[in-house]
């Protein structure tokens, strides 16, 4: 059975993304020091095309994150140009230029209509505007039973928490204050929808909290 | 060197205690469910003069919390008894009644003078309105060389947080969502104080993250 995972790293103060997004600053004020962890990581290096990295205690759970995804879901904010209709004249490809490291069909929640977006390396971004249960209908059947990555960035994780659809969720807390921005969890309520702990590891760096359905 | 210290048990979405906090209910709608990994410990049992009890991987961290304290600070808010004026005609005397399980001096902040009041055990809720810094002095004074443990709530754990007056701090991550209530880090901003990590403890039931400055 496909399921739908999703992991985001979130500040004690429970912000994925710093305040004033932008642009030039697509992670907020602050909001990079959350990913502090995984860059230096081989497992992470790799698959984005870079030699070298660290093996270390976040070495499995990146590798977790990356196995047996067929299909990914974002959302409109995280894909990037801005709202509203799409540029046609200046068509935005998205952040990661015209190789990026997904290498699998990649579903992006909007309310503006555009054709599907091929690049290099096996990467499609394709645009749903029929809602959540319609992207990870079309993601799963894209995932060919592999399991569906969902991406972020907040408001789109915490659709699809509130809809009760993730299978399994990793948390990565960053010992650090962000004291604004996009918030996890906002508006989802108090259930949990069948996720429970099943594993923590704690490093100097991160503590990252495994979550998953039976 | 006399440290301030701090423990609080939160939900994965930030909150300290639930909606709707009443005296029915202090801990507001669901909060009691944060405190449910410590409720079986042999270790929290014993200074409330409870018999038996759990030892698991929580019981270092609560002997932590517990030991070498000499004064404890808390809002007026966890003290109880309702806002503004205290009511002489039928004086609250705390959620513990007669015989408090603190046996050291209590240093409750409030807007609204009143005269110390000792109970048994060695307990004196000591009443005082010149604020954080003030309070922090006379538990200081009070402990004798001990440490000063800050009780909470929220309010006032953030801001004594805010000020960058604690010393050390644990974080009892518990795996549930409250959707609402009194969030940590409310208004603390950016700055951790000069407070990292020293040492996470993951349970099943409950993930502790240690902070302390140098």
């Amino acid at each position: 059975m496909s399921r739908l995972r999703f992991g985001i790293s979130l500040s004690l103060d429970g912000y994925v993304a710093g305040p004033e997004q932008s642009i030039e600053q697509p992670l907020g004020i602050g909001g990079e020091a959350l990913h502090e962890w995984v860059f230096p990581l081989e497992a992470w290096r790799k698959p984005h095309g870079l030699r070298g990295g660290e093996v270390n205690e976040s070495t499995p759970v990146m590798e977790r994150s990356l196995a047996n995804v067929g299909a990914t879901i974002m959302g409109r904010n995280m894909f990037g140009g801005g709202p509203g209709p799409w540029n046609t004249e200046q068509p935005w490809i998205g952040w990661w230029k015209d190789n990026p490291p997904f290498h699998h069909p990649v579903f992006v929640l909007t309310h503006h209509r555009r054709e599907p977006l091929p690049l290099k390396g096996g990467t499609t971004f394709h645009f749903v505007t029929g809602g959540i249960e319609d992207a990870l209908d079309r993601a799963r059947e894209a995932a060919n039973g592999k399991d569906v990555w969902l991406s972020g960035g907040a408001e789109t994780a915490n659709e699809y928490l509130r809809a009760g659809l993730v299978d399994e969720m990793q948390l990565h807390l960053v010992p650090l204050l962000l004291g604004g921005g996009a918030r996890l969890f906002e508006g989802v309520g108090t259930d949990m929808a069948g996720l429970r702990p099943v594993r923590t590891v704690a490093t100097a760096k991160v503590t990252h909290l495994e979550f998953a359905r039976r």
